[in-house]
C-alpha cells in the first residue's frame, strides 16, 4: 500500500518540520564559548571555603524544622536545639554526590535544555504581587495575566522556561493558586517550568501535576521541574522551604538552595565575608539535599542584593554584586554544582533608565560569572514588586543577545571575509558584496526594541520611547502565540486533580490577600 | 620668627590639606584587579596578526597624503600611487619603540594619570553637534554649554579628563573654535584634557597652548595631551588626520590612531575578519607614527558600532561588539600598545531604557576587554548627535561603580567580618554591628542617581525619573564647582596667543555652519 506508507513518510516528515520549527522557536540551551570572568585565586577560593566550613562548624544553621532536625542527627551531624553544627568532611562527602549537569526535560522533548558545566538556560522572573500590563498600568495580577506572561515566555527564543508564578494571580484563592499556577505553565507553554514551593503539601501537589504530564516513572529518573527554596540569611532554614525541598528531593527533581542575601544587612557589609557566609548557607542546604536522598540533583542558588546604608533598601547593579556573582561561580565550580543566580533585577519603578542601566549591568555580569540557572531574567523590576510587560520583552531580547555574546566568536567565514577585504580595497565598501549578502542576517544582531534611526525618523514615527515599542512586540507576540497541543487525555487527568485538590483544600483565604 | 616659621608650615599643611581634597575630588587611575576576558586561545590571535599583516602586505593602505607617502618611501616601504604596501617585519620593527604605558600629566599634578598595561582613564565623550540641557531640551551648544560640560568633568570623580568639544561650540566661527574648546578645557579644569586634530594646522595650536601651560621643554618629555585621529575605513588614512598626526608625534604627544568602523559597512559581515581589518589599519598608524617621531607614544583605537542590515543605522551593545572589544584588547596587547575604545555609545533619543541597557552593555564589556582609555565615557546618545546633560551625570557615576568592580576584590577586612558572622550568628541582623558601622560608607557601592525606594515613597517625592534625578544632580555639581586657580601670567599669555591667532585666521565661515 505506497499511498499508505508515503503518508506514513509524509508524517514523519510533517512531524520533523513541526519539530524543526518549535526549535527553531527556542535557542538552544547556551553552550559557553568565551572565557569565565574568575577573581579569585586558588588560595582564595580555599580560603572562603575553609572560612564556610569554619562557619558550618564552629557558628552552625539554624534548622527550624523537626524533621530537618531528626534527618542530620541520623547523619551524624553535631545537633545542639534547632542549632545543626556540620563537620567539613561531612559536608565534602554529601556535596559529593550531586550531579555537575542536569538535563532539565520539557514536555517537547526539543526544547529540554542542560545545565552545569559551560550549560546555561534564562528563566523570567517570579513571583509579582503586582504587574504593568499591556498599557503599562500597574495593577493586581490575575490568572489571564499569569497566562499572558506564560504565553511571552513560550514565545521568546532565548528563554527557556515558563517558569511559574511570574506574578501572583490575586483572583483566586492563595490556598489553591498552585494548582492553577502551575496548570498554567504546563498549559500555556511546553518550555521547561518550575514548581511552586510554598509549602511542603504545596510542592506535592505540583510534583503530583507533573507526574500527570511526564509519568511518576520517567521523573524517578528524569529532572523535568525545579523548586526554589530560600534560606534566611544568616544561617537559617525554615520548616516551609525544607518540607518543599524534601518534597522534590524524594522525586529525584532538583532544588535551587537559595539564601536570600541583602549584603550589608542580613551578611557582613564586606564582600568576600559576605560570600563566605552565603557560601556556608548554599552548602548547608546542598547536604541536606543529599541527606533526604543520594544523588539527587541539585543547584546553588542565590539571590543576592546590597542594601543602601542611607535606606535599608536594596539595591541593584551594584559593582559588589558583580564581584559577588564572579566569586560565587568560582565556589559552585569549585563544588562542581551547577549554580543559580538572579538576573536582571532593579529597584526602578517604571521602564526607565535606571532599570536599562541596572538590567544590563547584571546580565553582563552573571554572563561573565558563568551563571547556569539564569532566573528572574525578564520583567523584574521594582525590587521584585512588579513584573513589566514592556521590560519582559525587552529583557527577552537582552537574553537573546547575551546568548550570541556569550556562544563567542565565528570563525567559520573568516578566510571568506579576508578575501572580502581584498575585493573591495581601501576606500570601498562591503553592503553590495556576496559574503556580506550571504551573512546578511546572522553577522551582527539588529535588536528589534531598540530604535537606532536619526531623529527626524524616530519623531516621524511618533518619538515612541522603548516602552512603547516593547509594548508593541508584546502585543505582537500574543498574536503570533499558538498553544502546543497538549494530550487531551493528560489535560483532563490535570483538570480533574486540580478540582479534586480544590474540593479537598479550602479556600479559607480571603482573594487579593497580601502575599 | 616663630609667627613666619609657623606660617610657612600652616601654608605647607595649607597646601596640602587643598591637594588632598582635590585628589579625592577625583579617582586615581583605574589600575585592574579583576581578570580579562580573552576568548582568543593564541593560536588565534596568531591568525588575526597574521590576516592583517597580510592585508599589510598584499591589498595596502592609501595615505592620502604627499607628506606621509613621503615619509614611506623614504622608510622604504612599497608605495604604488597612494597605496602603501607594508612589510610585516616592518611593522613589528615600527610599532616596538610605541611605549606600553604612558603617564599623561594634568595641570594639577595629583591629577596625572597613567594609562597602559593594568591602568585605565575614563574620558568624557566628545563632537556632539547639540546638547540635552539642563532642562532636557535639545538644541545647538554655545561656548557656554561647553564650559558647562568641562566643569561637569572637574567634578565628576570618576572622569579623569575633560576631554575638548564635548559639545561643539556653534556661536564661535568654525575656523577659530579649536582656540576656544583648547582654552575651555584648560581653564575650567585642571583634570588631563585632549586637542583639537581637525587640521594639522589647528592641531598646532592646541599644542602651543599645551606650551604655553605646560612649557615647551617639560612636553619634549611628558605626555600633556592626547589627539585622536580617525581612519577611513576601509583601509584609508587623509591628509587633514596625518597632519594633525604629525603634529602630536612630534611635540612627543600620544594619538590615539582610532579605524572608524561600521561593522557590515566598512568592514565585512563577520566579527574576526572585520577584527583583522580594523587591526590591520590601527597598525599602519601606529607604524607610521614611528616613522615621524621613533618612541613618540601612540595608543592603539577604534571608533566601533555594528551597522543594522535593515537602515544602515549604527549600533550599540550589540554582542558582537562586546566580542570585538575583548579581542581587540587581546590584540593590543600583544602588540604591547595601550589601547583605547568607546564607552557608552547608544542610539537612543533620550535618556530612555534603550540608552540604560546599551550604555551599561557596552561599560561592561569594554572593561571586561581591559581598554586604557575609555573615551565617550558620558553624555554620549542618539548615535553621538547630542551630548545629554543627564546622561553625562548619569554615565559618571556608572564610571564610579565600574571603577569600584574592576579595582577587583577587597580582602583586608576578611577576618573581621567572619568574626561579626560568629558575632550575629543564625537570625540575627548586621546593621548593628561595629564592623558594619565601620564598613558603612565604604563597602557597597551606593548610587546616588538610581532610587531604590519603595513606590509609595517614591511617588510622595514627586515620581521623578532618572532624568529628572540627574538634572537636578547636575545643577547640585554646578553650584559646587569650583574654578581651579590657573595662574594669571598663563592665562594673559593664553588668551593672547588666542587673540593673535583670531586676527590671522579669517572667521571666514559662517556660524553655526554645519560640521
Amino acid at each position: 500500500m505506497p499511498e499508505q506508507a508515503s503518508g506514513r513518510r509524509g508524517g514523519r516528515h510533517a512531524r520533523r518540520a513541526v519539530r524543526e520549527r518549535k526549535r527553531e522557536s527556542m535557542l538552544p540551551n547556551l553552550t559557553r564559548g568565551i572565557p569565565l570572568t574568575e577573581p579569585m585565586s586558588e588560595e582564595e577560593i580555599v580560603r572562603i571555603d575553609a572560612a564556610s566550613m569554619w562557619i558550618l562548624e564552629e557558628v552552625g544553621v539554624v534548622f527550624r524544622d523537626a524533621v530537618a532536625l531528626d534527618d542530620w542527627k541520623r547523619a551524624g551531624a553535631d545537633v545542639r536545639g534547632e542549632r545543626v553544627h556540620l563537620d567539613r568532611n561531612m559536608v565534602r562527602e554529601l556535596i559529593a554526590t550531586i550531579p555537575a549537569e542536569i538535563t532539565l526535560h520539557a514536555r517537547d522533548p526539543q526544547k529540554s535544555a542542560k545545565l552545569g558545566g559551560p550549560n546555561s538556560i534564562f528563566v523570567p522572573m517570579t513571583g509579582a504581587p503586582y504587574l504593568r500590563d499591556l498599557e503599562d498600568k500597574r495593577r493586581a495580577p490575575t490568572l489571564d495575566d499569569l497566562a499572558m506572561f506564560h504565553k511571552l515566555a513560550h514565545v521568546a527564543p532565548a528563554l527557556h522556561s515558563s517558569a511559574h508564578h511570574i506574578v501572583e494571580p490575586m483572583d483566586h484563592p492563595i490556598s489553591q493558586r498552585h494548582l492553577r499556577i502551575t496548570y498554567s505553565s504546563m498549559k500555556h507553554s511546553d518550555k521547561t517550568f518550575m514548581g511552586m514551593t510554598t509549602s511542603g503539601r504545596n510542592a506535592e501537589d505540583a510534583l503530583d501535576m507533573c507526574a500527570i504530564l511526564f509519568g511518576a516513572d520517567f521523573m524517578e529518573t528524569h529532572p523535568v521541574v525545579t523548586g526554589n527554596c530560600n534560606g534566611n540569611s544568616p544561617l537559617v532554614w525554615d520548616e516551609t522551604m525544607l518540607s518543599a525541598m524534601r518534597a522534590f528531593c524524594r522525586r529525584n527533581q532538583p532544588v535551587l538552595c537559595s539564601p536570600f542575601v541583602l549584603g550589608g544587612a542580613n551578611t557582613p557589609a564586606s564582600t568576600a565575608p559576605a560570600v563566605a557566609q552565603l557560601n556556608a548557607e548554599a552548602l548547608a542546604a546542598l547536604a541536606y539535599t543529599q541527606v533526604i536522598r543520594k544523588g539527587a540533583p541539585a543547584i546553588y542558588g542565590h539571590y543576592l542584593s546590597t542594601v543602601s546604608m542611607r535606606s535599608g533598601a536594596p539595591m541593584a547593579g551594584t559593582p559588589e554584586i558583580s564581584l559577588m556573582n564572579f566569586m560565587i561561580g568560582q565556589m559552585a565550580r569549585h563544588y562542581g554544582v551547577p549554580w543559580r543566580t538572579s538576573n536582571t533585577l532593579g529597584g526602578a519603578k517604571t521602564l526607565d533608565a535606571q532599570a536599562g542601566y541596572e538590567s544590563a549591568t547584571t546580565l553582563m555580569a552573571v554572563m561573565m560569572a558563568g551563571a547556569n540557572y539564569i532566573w528572574h531574567s525578564a520583567g523584574w523590576n521594582e525590587a521584585g514588586m512588579h513584573c513589566s510587560v514592556a521590560k519582559f520583552v525587552v529583557d527577552a531580547e537582552q537574553c537573546a543577545m547575551a546568548h550570541r555574546m556569550a556562544s563567542g566568536i565565528r570563525w567559520d567565514d573568516f578566510d571568506e571575509g579576508l578575501a572580502a577585504v581584498k575585493d573591495i580595497g581601501p576606500g570601498g565598501h562591503f553592503l553590495g558584496h556576496p559574503h556580506t549578502q550571504a551573512n546578511f542576517s546572522r553577522a551582527f544582531f539588529m535588536p528589534e526594541l531598540f530604535d537606532n534611526n536619526n531623529i527626524e525618523q524616530w519623531a516621524a514615527e511618533g518619538a515612541k520611547d522603548t516602552t512603547a515599542r516593547a509594548l508593541e512586540k508584546a502585543h505582537r507576540m500574543l498574536e503570533e502565540y499558538e498553544e502546543p497541543t497538549l494530550d487531551p487525555a493528560i489535560d483532563e487527568a490535570l483538570r480533574d486533580f486540580i478540582a479534586r485538590r480544590e474540593r479537598e483544600i479550602p479556600a479559607a483565604d480571603a482573594l487579593n490577600q497580601e502575599y
